[in-house]
């Protein structure tokens, strides 16, 4: 009797753990008008239904890698060790560049094209491990006439079988020879004098704020409430000049008025409250884009 | 070896119950093109992967209070009692608005900044309850440093706390001394005689259709079949006059021709069948437009 | 003890079954920017908290049958048996048109009205049966004032009880007289002498790539590495004339360069690598577009 009770509630808790690891999130630069997102999750569904879909998003601009790695070190520090992500941004689709699942020191895997998709996030994270996917055994059945949609075929259906269980990390295929990533160079933000000179990786589309990679460590010279001078650059020509308090939050300066704030990654950015500040001094993104700022 | 029957049922059974309270759906304004949505997910799984997670619209156009209040009237009434809704438009982030999680008389909980968000639900569905969130206790660990994403750090934490049964209702924090909403001042719909004058509270995007705010009570008066007419006024200023009849569906009128139907919300509304009504007329909405009806 | 640990597996084993079958995909011509789509998936979590939804695209454009019929046919075979397809892309709404649920012969079923929307994948996938929903039974109650939301208020709520189990396949209601469905006319790739003509039938929208409706089998003539000779014709009119190889993957041609190739649906395709084929040379899709090939 007592035995019997033991085995029901080993049995409920079985399935609840397991459940806890089934989590699928896909990022792409697909876009959400056609069937192509779809086709992948059926995959998903296909493999185990208990998984759990999600998605980072499908707007990522055709073929811009860099974004799709900012949009991964953005979202994955937010998501339980244990989720699997699928990032399908793969211009180079059929060639030799190799698919690989990366396992983050934090506990999440990535599964990619190594193309540069995973620059930001093994800084940040770290690399656990990173295996290359063995598409001999890692691949749909009746895949084999389709040579350019390894979105489904490949990375989905790996990173299916993977979240639910179906094969371990280690079934994936071998580890890499060298533990890296191919890496998209890119400069750091750096403090010069009284300057701190950062560029512009990534645009906060939907408000036209302008994110900075200078990081709050560099700010702590600043206290709210500080006037900062703060000079843009593209490819070394200024395209702005201008001076902003640095403050907690939106709500600190009037309607209209521009400031410089920490975002939600922690990372200076500009702003005017409630406009486009992008759009207003027509500043964009990208490694020619520099900034400049001073007390 | 009954009551061990007994115990298995009622696991199960308990399990089943619970989860039929795990709905968590969001509402924002930050779009889907970075990582906003996503981070909030995440923030939801590691609370608890029993949640079951869903999108009301996150293309709110930025910092549009009155259509997140709209979307939300729209849609909250078809989802089931205990379905928690996180909407985020919050241009007031990290000032003096409060907080608050509503709870309506049907059952729903809405988290949300109470910056009128909660105008028309608090009339449509009524207040049964209003707390205001503790934030001392239902916000992010090691999120103290930021103060723009309150998105992620205390409405998603609160919801998907909340949704999981983590805390109680209760445990949102104390009620709010009055039992009341920060209200968006609006002109309701009413009779003048033989005319009735209403406003346009939204358009139907997609379509082009224009949906006023003259509920199908006050249009009781009128029978299939019956030839209206339309004036509409932007700033008192004539945009729009014409005759359609007043019908139950599009196809009872050619391809290209104006009718006057009620919508899903059941409020009067003009469209041309398979054309856009708003476009051809340059018909917008919001405050400022108002409409004139006469059979 | 041996029937009670028995009786456990097989509730256990139960739940998990009934799991299996609960999948619910969306697809419609609403957009994401109101609360439509959020007014189905309310009601279909009112009928059953155990349904997994997902959506296929809602961004079919307004009023276009052909394109959701094509975006059905791309996907569908990718879910597995069992799956509920609900797609409303409804022009004729509250007119003659049937509505129905139609069961392809690998299992997958579709509810819609019958409009054009089964015209490809009853071909493609096959008419195991196909009924007319019985609206006296299959409505949700309240909704008879509602004459414009069948999406909603049929469609969905079907849908839904077919893929809880709430309703057999056969209570959906009376099978058709005539087991076919309503077809948009379409022209078929035929081989002439040594000249492949075919139409393009739809775009890949994302990367301006020409979708062509010539499957495989008539590419059997090419071999990898051959260079086609690619006519473009629009009414008539020749809008691109050009030479490109047949390859297997982007890859294969540098960045900028045409290339023709077999898209994820195994159909003949044209591209530019990385570039946007349909914009810079003014291509675009349906009936009046013609390819013609040679090697």
């Amino acid at each position: 009797m007592v035995r019997s009770l033991l085995f029901c509630v080993l049995l409920v808790a079985g399935l609840w753990c397991t459940a806890q690891n089934k989590l699928l999130v896909f990022q792409s630069d697909f876009g959400l008008k056609d069937g192509a997102v779809s086709e992948m999750k059926g995959v998903a569904m296909g493999v185990s239904p208990e998984l759990r879909l999600f998605d980072l998003t499908h707007e990522i601009p055709a073929y811009n890698i860099w974004e799709a790695a900012y949009r991964l070190q953005q979202s994955v520090p937010y998501w339980p060790a244990g989720t699997v992500f699928v990032s399908v941004v793969d211009p180079g689709v059929g060639t030799s560049r190799k698919s690989v699942v990366l396992k983050t020191k934090t506990g999440q895997y990535i599964v990619t094209p190594d193309n540069g998709t995973l620059t930001l996030l093994a800084e940040s994270l770290g690399i656990d491990q990173i295996r290359e996917i063995d598409e001999s055994v890692n691949r749909r059945q009746d895949s084999k006439k389709s040579y350019t949609f390894h979105g489904r075929d490949v990375y989905a259906f790996t990173g299916a079988r993977l979240a639910a269980g179906v094969i371990t990390y280690e079934q994936v295929g071998p580890l890499l020879a060298k533990q890296e990533v191919v890496s998209i160079p890119y400069v750091k933000a750096i403090v010069e004098g009284k300057t701190i000179r950062g560029t512009i990786p990534v645009l906060d589309v939907q408000y036209g704020n302008v994110w900075t990679n200078i990081p709050a460590d560099l700010c702590q010279q600043f206290s709210f409430g500080d006037v900062l001078s703060v000079k843009v650059l593209h490819a070394g020509q200024l395209v702005y000049r201008g001076e902003m308090p640095y403050v907690a939050t939106f709500g600190a300066v009037p309607v209209g008025k521009p400031l410089a704030y920490l975002n939600s990654l922690l990372q200076l950015s500009f702003a005017l409250n409630q406009g486009d500040f992008a759009a207003t001094n027509k500043i964009g993104s990208g490694g020619e884009w520099q900034v400049e700022v001073t007390r």
